[in-house]
Order: C-alpha cells, then structure tokens, then sequence
C-alpha cells in the first residue's frame, strides 16, 4: 500500500477533497502554489522577477532535503523529515567582503547563532544556514568547514567567523536523530542559485508547520519606486509558528472558519525565522529597524507570537562594505517605503510557506495537513476578495 | 458664520455626508462611536466590563483638554488643540509602592521619558502622562510638582523619581505656544476616575491623527479564560500614526478604499504611544515581552512605523512589588494567552480611537476629518464582515 | 562670622589642614586643580590642547552656577546649590546638520531625554545639558524655546526635536524649590565657549558628590596616533557618584586610605553622566561600542555603579551627516585605539571632577569635604607614583 | 632533548629566569600559584572556602584538555593546544529545573550560543561550555547528546533545548583541525566536581593567552555581609584578551613595566567569556545588570575590550524558579553589595587565570610566556603593595 493509498483513506474519513491531499513524504512531491497563483495579492507594491528574496541581486538560495522512511519513529533510523537551507548573501565571498547586516528578536526562544557578533559589528561575513533545531551544531560545524576551504588563513592568520545557524523545531521526524551531514550541508550551498526559490516542505522547512498546517519555506519580494531609489527588499521565512485560530490571509480570517479541518500536534510548532535581503546602502542601525517591520508583516499573518517561539530576523544590505569606500545614509523617505516594502513581503512570504507546502505525514502515523487551498479561495470569494 | 456651516459648505465641495461633520474643534462635541457600536469586534477574546484600560482594578485615566480659538496660526494665541492624558497605574501611592513594569521600543523617534529608568529597575513610580511634542518639559515639572506634594520626602531623604512622560506631535495647533500649564496637568490628575474612559480628541489626543484621519485616545481591554487565570489585559493609545493607505480594519483594507476621500498634510502624523495594564503577576522581563505584542496589535491595523514615528510602548502589572513579598513567575500558557489578549486589545484601541473622534478644524483653516463611519460600515457589509 | 571662620573650626575638630578648606558656597571660589597639576597622569596617549572636550573641534560648554543661601533648609529659597552645563555638540545649527550619536546605558536609575530618539535614529539634533534631578522638566522646555528660536519652522513644518537633559541628585541644596529658570539655561547656551573648560563645583555640577567627596564636572581628552587617524577624543563627566572606599586613583587604593576623612550623607551620591566627543567619522553603531568604554574608564576609577545610580553615557562624532555626502566605516585599529583614548579620558575626567572641587557647605549646616590634595599627593608617593 | 632543555635554552636568550620556565606544552605541568599565594588580595570582601565559582552550592567544574605534538602546524594533526571546559550550574537536572540567567555583551565579536534564549526567557536550562572558537559546532552538538541522554523527552514531548557554548580563539594549536570530540565532551561533563577548581591552561583555556601572557581559566568568590543576606557570588573567566601594556594587578600598571618581556602574537588573542554565579534569589533583569559589573571588574585589570574582542558574560542564580514557587525581590542594599562582590571576583579570577598559567609552546615554534611571577613580585613591592 502506498502512502498515496492511505492518504486517500484518511482523506475520507475527514471529508477532505483530493486536492488537498499530496503527500510530500514522498521527496517528488514538490510545491502547489504561490499565493499569487491562487489571485490573492498582498499590498501595493509591484514584486520583482522572481517575488523572492533571490531578486536581490547576488542573493543565492540552495536547500537540501532529507526525507525517508514512515510509521513508527526509531530513534537514529527515522523517519527523516529534515533539512538545510543556506541563503548566500553574495556572488562574491561574504567573509573577505562583508555586508552590513541588522537584527531583531521579536521572541527569543529559539537561536540564530551569530547574533552577538552581528549586532555587535554590523557585519555579515558567512552564509545563513536554516535548519531543524537539533541539527544546529552539525551546521555550524560544517558551515566552518565550507569557510576554511574558501579562506584558508581562517586561524592562522584571520579571525574565525561566526557562522549564521537559524533553527526551528522540525518536530515531524526523528528529532534525535540529527539526520543531517556535513555533505548535506556542503551540498545545500554547492546547489545555491539565484532565480526562482522552491518553496514549502524543503531544505530547512521540511518539518515545519504553521497555524495548524504544514509549512515550511517562503520566499517574496518588493520593489519601491525610482524616485525613491528604486530598491527591492527580498525576504526568506522558515515558517513553524502560530495556532490555527490566528491565522489572516490578507486580512481576512481564515484560521477562524478552518477550526474543524483536521489538525497534529498544536503545541509543537512555534517558531519562525525571517531573513531579509536589499540592494538599499543601509547601514546596520538602519537594518536593525528594518527587521522591526520583518515583525510587523509577521502579525499581519495573525501571529501573536506565542511564549515558546523563536521569531528571529536578520536583514543583510548587499552593498559592500569597504573600509576604504563609502556607505550612504539613506533619507527618510526612502527608508519609510523600505519599511513597507519589507512588511508586504513577509506578509506574503509566509502565505507562499503554506500555500506551497502539502500535507505530510511524520513519525507514529501523524499527518500534517496542507492548507486547503479550495476551502482557501472559497473564503476569500466569501469576503469580496476574489 | 459657525463652525458648523462652514464645514457643511466644504462637506458639500467634497460631496461628503452630513454624518461625518462633526466639529470638535467646539468642546463640546464629544467621542462619536466605538467600534464595538457599529458591530465590528476584534478578536475572539471577552472584552472587560469597560472595553477600557480601566477594567484591570485601580488603573484610572484623567484627561484635560485645551481646545480655543480657530483660522489664523498666531505664535503664544492659537488656535489651541492640545491637552494632557494621565494614567493612575494604582488606586495607592505609586512612588512608594512600586509596580513591575516592561517596555519596548518600535521606532524612537519620539519621547517617552523615565523609559531608561523602567527598563533598569522594572519598577513603575510615577503616573504615565500622555501629551504633545512641545508641552513635555512642562508636563516632567509639574508631574514632580504632584510628586512632591505627594511625598513630602523626595529630594530631602528620599530619591528623586523621573515622570513618565509621553509624547506625539499634536500638529492641529499652535504647538510652538506650548498651551498647557502645571494646573491643567494637576487637573488631570485630580479628575482621574475609574469606570469608563472618554476617547477620541480629548486630553493629550486631542490635537492627534491617524491614517489619515482626525484620532486621539483609544481603549480597549480583554481578559483570558479563567483556567489560565482569568486576568484582564487593558490598553490605552495615543494613536498619530500611519498613512490612510495602509488601514485595515479587522483585516479589510479600509484606507484603501478611502483614498479619495479628503484629507490634511499627510507627512505631520507619526506616534503612536501605547500602555497597557495587567493584574497577571508578570515580572518585568516578561512585561518587556508583552510590549513586543502591541506592536503586532498595531501592525494589525496596517501600520509599518513609519522612519518618523515614535512608536513607545510601555506596560505595567498593578500587583505590587514589596520587598518582603513575592512574586510569581507565571506559567508558560497564561503568558501566551496574556500575548493573545494584548493583541487583540491593541488593535480594537487603536480602532476606537478613530471612530471616535470626530472632524476638527486647526491652525490657518486645516481641517482633519474623522473617518467616515457610514462609509466604513459598507465597507465592511462589502466584505461580508457585517 | 563668615563661611571661612567657620570652615576653620571645623577643619581643627576633624584635624584638617587648611589647604583642603576652601569653601565654594561662595560662588567666588573656583576650581582647585587638576589631576596633571598634581604631576599625576592617566594613561599613555597625548591629550589635546586643553585636556577638555573642547579639544574636539567645534565642541563648546557653557555654565550656569546658581549658588546662594546657608543654613537651614527653607522649601523654595535655598540655600540653593544647583546649575546647569551644556555642551554645543558643533559651530553650527545641531538641528539642522545632525551628528551622528550613540549611546550606553550602564545602569539606568536616572534620567538622560532623548536616549530613545538618540539611540534609533543615530542621530544628534540638539544641544546636552546636565543638571540637578529636579530640573530635568525645566531644562527640557528652555531648551525647546532656545531649538524654536534658532529654527522657527520647529512644529510648523519641521519634526519638534526632543532635546538631551541628563540628571544627577543634586543633594546638597534646596532640591524640591527648583532653583533654576529659563533665562538660566539660555544664558548657559549663550555664555558657550571653546577653550578651557571650567570645572569642579559648577554648571550643572554644582551640587555633586563622588566617592564621597564633593564632586561636579570634570573633563579630559585624548589624541590617537597619526598612522591611526590621529583623532582626538574629548570627555566631560557629571560625577555623583560611587561610595568612598572604592575610590581609586592611577590604580592607588586612596578610598581607602581616606575613610576616616570627614563625610556627609554617603547614601545620597549616586549618579554619573558621561558624555564623549570625537572627530573620528564613527557611526552609529560605533558610537553605541565606544560608549561601552567610558564605563570601564569610570570602572578604572573604582566605581561598581550602585543599583540607584543612573549611569548613562553618550557619544557623538563631529563629522556631520548630511544625505548627500558619505560616512566612512573607520578601521579596526582606529577603532581599538579610540576604545583606549575613551577609556584614558574617562578615568581622567572623573579625577578631574574630584580635584577640582573645594568643599561646599550645603543645606541644614551639612558640609561636603573636597579630596584633600595634600593628602593625595602623599597617598600617591607611598605608593611610588610621584 | 626534552620541551624544558629547549625552554631552558631560550630563557638563556631572553635573560629569564628558571621560575619562569615552566612548559604545561607537557600536560603534566599544573598551575602554578594563586594571586593570594602571592600575598596579592583583591578588595575588601572574604572570598568562599575554595575562592572559587563551585563556593556557590550544586556548581561543578570539568576540565577536558587536550594537549599533543609540536613544532611546525599540520593542519588536522597538530600541535593540539586546544580543550572544553564545563559548568554544571546546579546538582540537579538543570533542563528540568531551570534557572534564572542574564547576560551582557560588552563587545559581540565572539559566540555565546544561547544567548539570546536566555535574554528573552531568563532561565538557564543547559550546562554552559567553553571552548576554542572553532570548536563551537562540535560541543554544541555533543552538549545536545548529553541532554538528550539526561531528558529523552526532548524533540519528541519536550523542547529541545539551546545548549550554552562560549568561544575564545584559542590560537596557539591547530585550531582548523578542530582537536576534540563528542566523548571529550561527555568526559568533561562526567568528570565535573565541586571543590577547587584546577586554573590556567586547562579545559576550554588551554590555548588562551592574556595581556600578552599565557592565560587561561581563572575563578575567585566573594561573600558578602551576613546582614546583607550573606549571600556568595563566584566568577568563573576564559581570558583570552588584552594588550601586554594595559595590564593593571590591583590597580598596580603591571604591563608597562614589562614591555620588553618577550610577548608572541599579540594581535591574537581577543576575547574573555565570564560567568557569574550566585546563591542570591535574583531575577533576571537583575541577573543582566550584575553581568555589567563583570565588565567593571574586568576594566579594573586594565582592558579597554579592544575591537576585535568577544566578551561576553552570563550569571545565574541557583535558587531554582519553579512557576509554583516564589522568587524574591531582593533589596537594594543588598544588590549594591552583589554588584560590588561580582566586580571583585572577576577582577581577582582575571588575575587567577594569569598566575596560574605557565609559558606554553605553540605552533610552528611559538613560545606563550606566562607572567613572571618574581617580576610580579618586585614590581608590587615597589609600589608597596607587598
């Protein structure tokens, strides 16, 4: 019998429709949908080419999925529902070219290593690793690796980076497990490329659930206008918070009027990282602002951000830093529609989290269901947005 | 010719309703509507018995409010459109009992004095005073002077407290003539009740603007199940804050709809100060947590503070700290649900402040019109949320 | 009798010699020495011309000394002993060509306005003055009158700008009648000069007390090598603070050797404000980080800052910001050196302060010794400095 | 020809002294002294029974310190100077009991993972780590192992923790070899005790290097009046940090007269981590503000916390939080005392760690001299501290 097979039965005995029901514990499964997709549009502001945080240009995104096995959870064995996502700020080499770079923790029950020495400095100098929780050492450790094969003077003669390790709790799998190998993560950022990001239950997000639905990965981008420098703010969640109740689709409430569809394990997910990238000259204190409306785009999902959530947020200016060049302060203006333009984009990158991700089924039988995506159009049609 | 018929020749020039033409810039005219009235209700949370900051047990507001004068910008004349707002944290004597207090900063650009002084010591000692840009120096002097009649040992044996003191840009009036005297505040203080709060362009909001609408005071309260302890969340804002195009109210994009609809200087709004009360025995670190939560409250009525904005929020528990008793650390759910519940109220303050406050003329013939209300109930009946 | 005569008596009933017995409650008095006249010095780097903060270009101080009364204390006439001093950040118009600012709070049981706008925006806008707990109201609105005379667009069409007080307890006089007025903080501003800068028992210094002796305004400055930019670095203390066995000059243990000198109410000392200026082009961020090193200089001088000391420390670079032109991020090594020129000028400052001051008489016949320079000069051979 | 012929050659050279001599490049070699052992006391308060961070009740100690090879750096075989350390805050299962923790980041160029979960909740939940920068990835994950091992709840019913690991560049072995493993760790945690703890270069100090000197682990205590609550405050350091000429013993410039002592690579070393432990029942906003007195303390011994240094510092009380119990405000009172206690210790832990740890080959023929003691001697007696 295939997983296929005994979805369909439990997707009888919940009513549910077919349309709902992919199992992406099978790695072919890939994304369903944008939010765009579906004709649901958050803000004003027009997205770049891609609507992802890859628009910002040198900004490179690369996952690596690990999924395997079912049914009963054997610690060591599986099931694996993990990943890594590694976001590469640069075309260049971040820690001979560093980049400014701001933070903000909304709730701090979770870790993004490197924190400390980004708010400390202002400067970013690796890659940004999105994992599950208890993979974090095993990332940071092969982060280094990466780092030491790239700068070889890396404790000789140079100062030992950092490295940038987001976690969130991938609670669908074999936790103590630590699926995940330094290859992985090698991997991950040999497969980084710019263009369009796959979205929803990969790398990072594999695990993830969001207001009572399977989640994962999304990504959105703004663009703000020429006479304001013309900037684009690309942002990047891993998406594991908020019960079902809370969640706004565009404002309207749709967790309300999904309280019946079928839900694992609420109290497990809790956490999200949201990482923002843009071609703005922004220097540090000015990015740590911009992470404060990361936050802002957040709520208009729903979230209150509850007790147990880690909801860290990092944004990176891809104009170099250079002791011998110059960075400029940017006027009011233009930081005010960066404000915004960074809000939408948050607001839609976790819309595009759930609207890609399918259901998924994880360790003991547990089934973690996609949002529907019918029932979804049908109540925005219901409140005049469709 | 009255105020009255000059605004029904320009409601008539902007084919607006005779529903909306309120004039508060006449005293007399009070708060118009809650949102509650027009049958519009945020959250799924029980409000208090009050919907006001009022409903958590000794919390009193006192307003007093300078309106006079009207046409020409006069430097020291008028017109007159400002005012003070005090919050009473307890029915005792603060300064010498001390409240548990938390604090969070969205954006700074603004004042809300003693904030350095509470995020140190986690202890509230003063009133909270809410005013306009100009008038805080003389509101810090005469909140010492109540102080000091209060507590005849300050400065002799006792320590020298720091009011708090917070303000936005009342820009409707004369603000350089700064219209506010130490008795006007005194007189704040004396007329504090309990029971229910007036809103809308009254005491320090009286001069304020939100949205692109005429604003002020606003307050809501909730309070969470009584098996995660029954407390009582209440808040109070002083709302100058935010673009008409960004509002949304319960999640529907009203400003977006109210784009044609007139509007005064957009560029001159900009804070929002937000307190909030609680009888839950939170500690100050948890109170700075809370802060972080009416941030998303406001982001729920579209906001992206704005680079100008001084958007301070501040929070305090009304179960004293005494040396010699103790202080629960509350548990992790009741916490969640006290986020929930700050949330919620936040959103339905801000909202209130606007329905209630009506149309008012400024300084040189500006008028700042209150958002419409019959405009927003087929708003939200268009969006099925009626 | 006079001052003198009594002083007298009572240095031969504490066994004091007659070189520690200057009274400065005669406003005639003025400061005694400095630390370098002593033939003690700090640390190994130049100072700049002066040793005062006025050595960074463009830096003013101005003072105004309110002393007058003896005796018993008299609610609302004295005696009164109490001031203001304000630093003009530039030759120019602060409001209008902002500087880039940072800031640390060390322990925040004081008051410093603005730290909030100061901290978000990395930007100065105004003048900082520094006086008496009791002031701060008074301050802040003369020093909006003098922002609204050099800048009348102020609330019309320009932001009103939050002007910088800090406090400390100026325990020695009639604290509660609050002996200051707006035409003593203008004329403070108007009396502003570059060059020497008077310090010890005056300005906003006037009733101060550290490790307990009398204490007030200090200052010190520092050059760093020409290969690393060769910048000055300029520091003036509010000194108020730190119990007398802690004191420590050069690293000598001279609190200790002096706790059987005369003291009076050790209990009411408290606070210290620091504010550093350079005109190395540091950002905001760097600003926040040199601020970090004027309280390991005040640490150097002993102090543990006690729980109701308001220790807050601001920085500011004199390279103006201006949207069009460029900010540099300074090096590494430019930056460490300007940690240990911070540091040197700090811990100078402090003693500095101490040195200056005579002994003052204060309300209710209390008296508040000067260091005793002879004293110190012994203390300091024993231990092989001089 | 042995590591003690080859020293004794180039002590020759460099005119030293046999009592400097000491290699513990042969991990035979212990500590060498105790500051007191000297006749060197720092302050006025008595220290615990051990002088040491385990005089606070249920705290342990391990040391894991691997030493090998030497000569030229063969990257991934040696010389290994390199070891982890570990703290077990209380005699039970921290994870389960959790305790109340804060923190302070004087200069962020450094990693202490778990930070900002502390920050944000105020319990310490893991044991905390220290250990060489590029060992981060590993102890963090072993840590886990550990704590999955003592919780197996965790990832399945129960969170997953954020273990607390803190780095210093240990740079004197192999460090891109990354010499320790998960059973280095696990071994660290099993051999941890109460009692005296073993100083210098051992554990995460063994390739730690100070004010120019070999440096290392370093612990002192202090206990404060009996009236005051006789409460014991314990500092434990991994000093890595300073330049040789602002070295201060007792406030003595120690460095400046040892200039010409022969000094290797002083722009490697960078970094101090401190923690603080206290039997005190503080809360965690006061946990954070006795960590600012770390950094007093470690300013006494002469650091101005240079750019490129990670020093960050962590205290935890072990009275335990329990949400049905109680946690007490302590008064101010005592605070001062804890916050004068705190400074103390880590001042004299600084100089511990110093003290005990003797000359160190390295890398490549590197020779880390540790402070020559008779020197030491001399030079506190000349300026008649001894």
């Amino acid at each position: 019998m295939t997983f296929g097979s005994v979805f369909s039965g439990l997707w009888a005995a919940f009513g549910l429709r077919n349309s709902d029901a992919r199992s992406s514990g099978n790695p072919s499964s890939g994304a369903r949908a944008r939010l765009r997709d579906l004709g649901i549009r958050i803000g004003r502001l027009p997205t770049g080419p891609h609507n992802a945080i890859t628009d910002v240009r040198g900004v490179r995104v690369g996952h690596k999925t690990n999924i395997s096995g079912s049914g009963k959870l054997v610690v060591g064995t599986g099931p694996v529902r993990t990943g890594v996502t590694v976001i590469l700020p640069s075309s260049g080499n971040v820690y001979k070219e560093k980049l400014p770079v701001g933070a903000f923790i909304l709730n701090g029950n979770g870790e993004l290593t490197g924190l400390v020495n980004l708010l400390n400095g202002g400067l970013l100098e690796t890659p940004i690793f999105l994992t599950g929780t208890a993979n974090v050492g095993i990332v940071y450790d092969a982060a280094l690796t990466h780092l030491l094969r790239e700068n070889p003077e890396i404790g000789v003669t140079g100062r030992v980076p950092v490295p940038v390790v987001g976690e969130c709790w991938d609670s669908l799998g074999d936790i103590q497990g630590r699926h995940l190998s330094e290859d992985d993560v090698l991997g991950a950022i040999a497969g980084a490329t710019d263009g369009p990001v796959e979205e929803g239950a990969v790398g990072g997000g594999t695990g993830m659930r969001s207001y009572g639905f399977k989640s994962g990965i999304g990504t959105s981008s703004r663009m703000i206008p020429a006479n304001r420098g013309g900037y684009t703010v690309g942002v990047l969640v891993n998406a594991n918070h908020g019960s079902r109740h809370l969640l706004r689709v565009d404002g309207v409430r749709v967790g309300e009027e999904l309280l019946r569809y079928p839900e694992d394990e609420p109290e497990k997910s809790k956490s999200i990282i949201i990482v923002a990238a843009t071609d703005a000259p922004l220097l540090p204190i000015q990015l740590n602002r911009l992470c404060k409306r990361l936050a802002l785009g957040l709520a208009k999902t729903g979230s209150v951000s509850t007790h147990g959530s880690g909801d860290l947020f990092l944004a990176f200016s891809t104009v170099p830093r250079d002791e011998k060049s110059d960075v400029l302060w940017t006027g009011e203006n233009v930081v005010s529609s960066l404000w915004e333009a960074a809000s939408e984009a948050t607001e839609e990158a976790i819309l595009n989290a759930l609207t890609a991700s399918p259901t998924m089924d994880g360790a003991d039988g547990s089934i973690r269901y996609g949002l529907p995506l019918d029932r979804l159009t049908e109540i925005m049609k219901k409140h005049n947005r469709l």
